[in-house]
């Protein structure tokens, strides 16, 4: 499986990645659409696999159902900034909020980049958030960049995955597409699809990672349908090898692109498509496949980092060509 | 508030009492509609504020987010019986099912009315369960009839209660029902709608009971949306006097009569209608208010019950006078 | 990974199997410990990977933390007299059951074997169940025994697996034990540990089954350490190459032997152990672990089994001699 | 009902209010003992009754049962400066954190004071947390002081209310105690303890507010029994006449002084006390009561208050003295 998460028409992914001294980290954008998020939000929900993060925004995008801003990605100390940034950008826009309107609430995931990156310094500013968000396109580059600029992944350098599926409905297509910060994993546990073995990297740790998987799609669901869908995601890092670990925060944040609720609804009662409950099992396929998928295109994409006192992450490549 | 769960359209309710010598029983059926519920099958939700119960079927309810068989409520060792009831009541409706159709969800809750009734003897039989569907009609009777035929109160006869309140959405009048099968609350707890002091009932004991809360719309609502809304029970409950004791399985079903799934659904996407999400405040007061007026009515139409071993409890009308 | 749940100390597990004519189905029963189950009840706790299930009791265990009967598992209509032989052999051995003490919740899971059974049949008696409980000891079969007679699983012969898993603690040897009821997995889906190709069945057919996965431990621990704990079940099923299908009924139920609570406790505070959080790894290893090797178990027991109407359900070893 | 939270042994409550020009608003910190939380981590657990609110850290709180930093309350477009502000002074006394140690949950609650206050500036500086933390004792203010010094709640002047109730167990005198920040109810909703009529404020509005309910006690509970417990705070927020509305964010986070985790335990297994399940009603009437008592505190020790663009909220005292 190829493809990318910005294969969901509408969907565009920026990064911005801080690498200095002993700073390497960054942050990573998922626009939903190109509009107003605030204005127009895509239905959304939330599923925690083990919470042991620091995410802010699900309870009220699990509560309403939809997502108001874009996405960040980011380090676990670097969440404040970020939620921050997020705010004032959708004030900026919308004047009105905390004031005529509500206040808005802003959707930021992360995960533990402490190896690599000196995470003590709290160093993606409020700033850097803008940057990721402006640089949004469709193409975006998968691996060591952006939030995944510190990340590691089996004891491998490891970073931002992607992957996308099709799907035909009523004779038309659609897609559904996955963006993995892939921060999980115990070396050695690795699992590569079909049953291959991976390299052994030279490092040994209990899994305290963490990973954030988007999911988009423009297939019409409702909330509960898009729960169903990516909770799967648990499929696709159980099959990389993960078992769940303790330290690991792994959260699965979806939206769809069809099913959008207006800041101001024209009618009491607003008409929606939702999917054929028993067509369902094609979109836990493709959850589970695309995030396998995601993982693995994260692995291979990831280069070989140094970063906070000298420490090395070595890509998956590199290690397979020693061994 | 007056009125009742068959109010909104297509909804029936029907009672099978059992009293004979030491058994103070019964079974209550809802039906959300006149059709073949395991083909045409309410979009539905549950909430469980206090889980000390043993409903069956909600389980499946809230993943589907569907009910596909009438709702039966009885005592809680009768919840079997009643369980195989619905089930081979919609196999005779539907002999494919667990060979090339799935198998049935039933949806059974219950209280325990186990001080006016020889529970252990698990009275109501299959046929009780079929005489209830089978008289299901618009009319039906509040108090100690039914399910409600053995159920205690704020140490008052309680049973079965309804009302249902009115809104307009779009122009157009819309209904939400509610019947509450009344076995909760502390004696001496009871609060009266106003701030009215209720009379004491003469004995004491431990909140124990439980209550079931059935709610019907015909206002088009998602799961989600439908899970909110009958939340607000507890809002009902509380205020009437209870602080949801231990012991008590307090357990919320509700279905939507506009938004249904069919068995066999003849596309992959499906159009329904949600509710604006702004407009929900108009249900929560409903649900809440409702709530609270079907235990009034439970409370108010219940006669004095004499049942096992001679146990009685009295009517809250005839501890009114007495006071 | 070898070993079985009754290596959990005080454990028992016993099956009646009912093979005749059409009826190809059973009632597996798992005995937490020698005592009464009611007077001593195991801290439990439950997790539903995929709730299109119908089991029953799982409100009120996971609201109280703890089971008060033994587990019962058997075809999906036959829960109805399940629940009752657990309600009936509970009041006969405490005949205040609804009077002096509260009600009973008889636990009990299911999975759907309408392929080789005549599930419409609802076979299983009270007096199957009671003849379950009464042949319960550490020596059980696994394979097409038990409820596991009709089930299938990735288009092979399913039924009952086994695993268990060691541990050690503070210098003392523990157990974590599971026991599958297999009836999952699409056809072509099998993936064997180690990345081994199955053989492929002759059969194709969507992931319609269910798994249910009871789990026992004799390591302390408390009701939100056992959920994180069998929640990670959905390893060893996805592992085994499950996508945790939309018409499968994905349930785990675990308790632990260790800490008890009593019903008529004699101090209002109680002492109890728990796990430090830290090492809860351990445990996550060994359930994946245990459930893979489970679903193995059953997979490699299962005999060819002919059914209702001549279905026959090859098995996974005769599938791979042929191959 | 009287008492309040830091009648809990070890609970201290700081306040730092910002009342200038168009700012109108603070940070209320709670600490649950005088040790470094992060090291000693009460056992905890939350409870959403309605999501619409930007509270963090709970997803963590709930999956590991514990709080690891002191909770502090602000306004909802502050949460990323105070959890900040927890994250440097969590570091400053443990410089390991994000290195060797693992990264810190920062546990932030909030409401909307946008009436009264400028909430787009941002107000609340990481050096207000600081000082709110620097300053908390055991004597501290109700009204509109703190995160309170904006809030309205039923059209009035809110803030923070507290109260505290005593029990005895095993012969043993404990406490449970409530501070909640009120910023919730419909104008002319409010309902008096024992019915009383409550003057009507000149004002309408939708409830668009937020309560958030902390709840301290020293009884000896796990996270399971914590989660019952709290949840009974929507009881007394329903009695005080609310119908927890659509727009407001109703959070309850609670935790017990008496059953801590270590950040470094000495061994595998750990002895703790839990409370006998039977027993728990004695805390739910406790937590239904301080809770209705805490939001009474809070609109009668709130004075009148002149905020952003000269609107003014008049406290409860005023207006019944003109009626």
């Amino acid at each position: 499986m190829t493809g990318r998460i910005t294969d969901v028409p509408g969907v565009r992914v920026g990064h911005r990645t801080l690498m200095h001294g002993d700073i390497c980290t960054g942050v990573t954008a998922i626009l939903p659409h190109g509009g107003d998020v605030f204005r127009e939000r895509p239905i959304a929900a939330s599923y925690v696999l083990n919470g042991f993060g620091k995410s802010v925004g699900l309870m009220q995008l699990d509560e309403l159902g939809q997502i108001e801003t874009p996405i960040l990605l980011t380090n676990t100390l670097s969440v404040g900034n970020c939620a921050n940034a997020l705010i004032r950008r959708t004030i900026a826009q919308n004047p009105g909020i905390g004031r005529q309107l509500a206040t808005v609430n802003p959707v930021v995931a992360e995960c533990n980049d402490g190896y690599l990156n000196d995470i003590q310094a709290m160093a993606v500013t409020e700033a850097d958030a803008f940057a990721a968000l402006d640089v949004a396109s469709i193409d975006f580059a998968s691996g060591a960049v952006g939030a995944g600029a510190g990340m590691s992944c089996f004891g491998f350098k490891g970073g931002i995955g992607t992957a996308s599926a099709k799907l035909v409905l009523d004779g038309t297509p659609f897609r559904l597409g996955v963006l993995a910060l892939c921060n999980f994993g115990r070396p050695g546990d690795l699992r590569l699809p079909g049953g291959g073995r991976a390299p052994s990297p030279a490092v040994s740790a209990p899994e305290q990672g963490s990973v954030i998987v988007v999911v988009a799609t423009d297939v019409p669901l409702e909330h509960r349908q898009l729960a169903r869908v990516i909770r799967r995601g648990g499929v696709g890092i159980a099959r990389a090898g993960s078992s769940w670990g303790h330290g690991s925060g792994d959260v699965f944040i979806g939206f769809s692109t069809a099913n959008r609720t207006s800041l101001a609804p024209s009618s009491d009662l607003l008409p929606i498509q939702v999917l054929a409950e028993p067509r369902i099992d094609w979109l836990f396929e493709a959850m589970a496949d695309a995030t396998e998928a995601a993982v693995l295109d994260a692995l291979t994409a990831a280069e070989t980092t140094t970063g906070r006192a000298g420490h090395v992450r070595q890509s998956l490549r590199s290690a397979g060509e020693e061994s």
